[in-house]
């Protein structure tokens, strides 16, 4: 399939040529995140690769097909991105499911990016959620794509906006992004949603306490799922006392839910709906879609120029990681001395 | 106080010093995260900044005080950089603990860094945990910092490195990096460290499951703790089951502890020293530093060139976000006249 061809294939939806851009996507992420890794496989890998440039076919393929996407026809940022975050067992998967059928009932077209090793999509967690998750796998309106955490230093910022363009482009109008979270991560996900749901569950004891510091950053709507377990309403209780200190004009609301019985469901798309008349009206929407491109764009071009040092004579990365182990120079001096050899 | 003496001062291991320099790590790190939220701040910092270089006094200090530290008489490297992480409430403050007591006992210096926005050094969880914390305080022997985890895109790539680097220079013989994580903060603390532990506890259902994603990919030493609840057998069965997979010739040993009862801390230290051992005689401890070396330059020099984008005459990277939002352009082009513009 030609570069023409196959970005034709994605703007009709078709699933196939979906799925295979977004593997090129991944597969471009993973070559970064190996020019990083300063191993054995990963010189091997730039050595074959033109003095450390990606893979040229490849990503020249990726790169015309994202162009031809991104221009034109196209109407890039506009598809509602929601991020899902939460600590491991508060029911990520079962609400994002929940989610999926929300926006089906309503005629939506919806993808679903799941950057998290606990849940089904990407493979790592129970049986059962996987064959619950198999329900949408013959809904044509419906694409669930996994993407590895492993791109360390960069690999999944450059990544992830990329998969999101990649769906928006087959014509979805919510991408539901789920990602485990406590932390970094929970900061990460908002930074490339609309809006940012931070999900928890009563009677996780520390989890609660743990999710805490973040939440207030990040959060643009909270979630106490599970809520037909004890605990709930001190659960509530506590996220509102921390949410009373939210700064105007919003303050995230607090939706309990019992996703594995659709319990919530409502409450939960009436609270995004709101926060999204408040991006709409207040215009926080365009301010942080404009910092999501520059992200976009950022870890482009930060990715190029880490194949560029990978690519340098004789591996200068590695002779200057042994001399600053041998204590003959300094982390800074060496910085320098790798962008002068940029030049 | 003026840079040599700063330099010495931390040499000396004197704790005001010791914190001093490592705030100035933190705000060098925090000033990197701000070039890349594009939000008014940021760009008020940013004019300030001399055209979009870091404030300058401030890192002037910083970097000849780490040139100082990491050349001549310096022994970069050589303290030995444990690593913890698992997911909220499994205990991984009170391993810290008894870790440092275990460590004291020996009469090795300890530094501890935490990265856990849950941790009791951070100030993120429970009082109790903050007091029983407190009895370090007053020990001249163990030095405690956190380090906030906001620095999106790099920033704490940037600064933990550095951090460590301050805490080997005051004499640290063993650094504990505390970090909350499933993911990708799991891998990130792998790289940093020597030898990472993974701790885990029984009956966290999905917890169990969560982790187990990317365990074998970064735990050295895997530990049960909280080993008097239900279940323990069956999540020690559950990882002997994993482990069981690793390749030769490291299999990561799994440890029962209760920490708060300081019981099992002996397998625990025992596990530590047969991993040290290994890392001594296959080389791999030789070459994990390398690629700590090399995260540590590549970091630093893609902050730099961060910073310069941030310094651009007009706000390049806003202008072509602007235009990629409005269908004007595409990533990759844009991230061409970034890199174009630098020059």
């Amino acid at each position: 399939m030609d570069v023409r061809e196959l970005a034709a294939q994605v703007r009709l939806g078709r699933p196939r040529a979906v799925a295979r851009l977004i593997s090129l996507v991944e597969n471009a992420a993973e070559n970064i995140a190996e020019y990083s890794t300063g191993n054995a496989a990963g010189n091997a890998a730039r050595a074959g690769g033109e003095g450390g440039a990606e893979p040229p076919g490849a990503n020249r393929v990726l790169r015309e097909v994202m162009a031809d996407l991104a221009t034109g026809a196209a109407r890039p940022y506009t598809a509602r991105v929601i991020g899902l975050t939460g600590a491991p067992g508060v029911g990520k998967s079962t609400s994002t499911g929940m989610l999926i059928r929300a926006f089906r009932r309503r005629g939506s077209r919806v993808g679903v990016l799941a950057v998290d090793p606990s849940s089904p999509f990407t493979g790592g967690a129970l049986l059962g959620d996987r064959v619950r998750m198999q329900e949408h796998a013959t809904d044509p309106e419906v694409f669930i794509r996994s993407m590895s955490s492993r791109g360390h230093l960069g690999g999944l910022a450059w990544a992830t906006p990329q998969a999101l363009r990649v769906l928006e482009a087959a014509g979805c109008d919510v991408i539901l992004v789920e990602t485990v979270g406590v932390g970094q991560a929970e900061v990460d996900v908002a930074r490339l949603a609309d809006t940012t749901v931070v999900i928890l569950a009563p009677g996780m004891g520390d989890g609660v306490q743990a999710a805490k510091a973040g939440i207030l950053e990040v959060a643009d709507v909270l979630v106490v799922n599970k809520a037909d377990r004890d605990g709930v309403q001190a659960t509530v209780r506590e996220l509102r006392n921390m949410t009373g200190l939210a700064e105007p004009p919003w303050r995230p609301p607090i939706v309990t839910t019992v996703a594995s019985r659709e319990e919530g469901v409502d409450d939960l798309t009436a609270a995004l709906d709101k926060h999204q008349a408040y991006l709409d009206e207040s215009g926080e929407g365009r301010r942080r879609r404009l910092a999501r491109a520059r992200d976009e764009i950022e870890a482009i071009a930060l990715a190029r120029l880490r194949s560029r040092f990978a690519g340098l004579h004789g591996d200068r990365l590695d002779a200057l990681a042994t001399r600053l182990l041998d204590a003959g120079t300094d982390p800074y001096t060496a910085a320098d001395d790798l962008l002068a050899a940029l030049r």
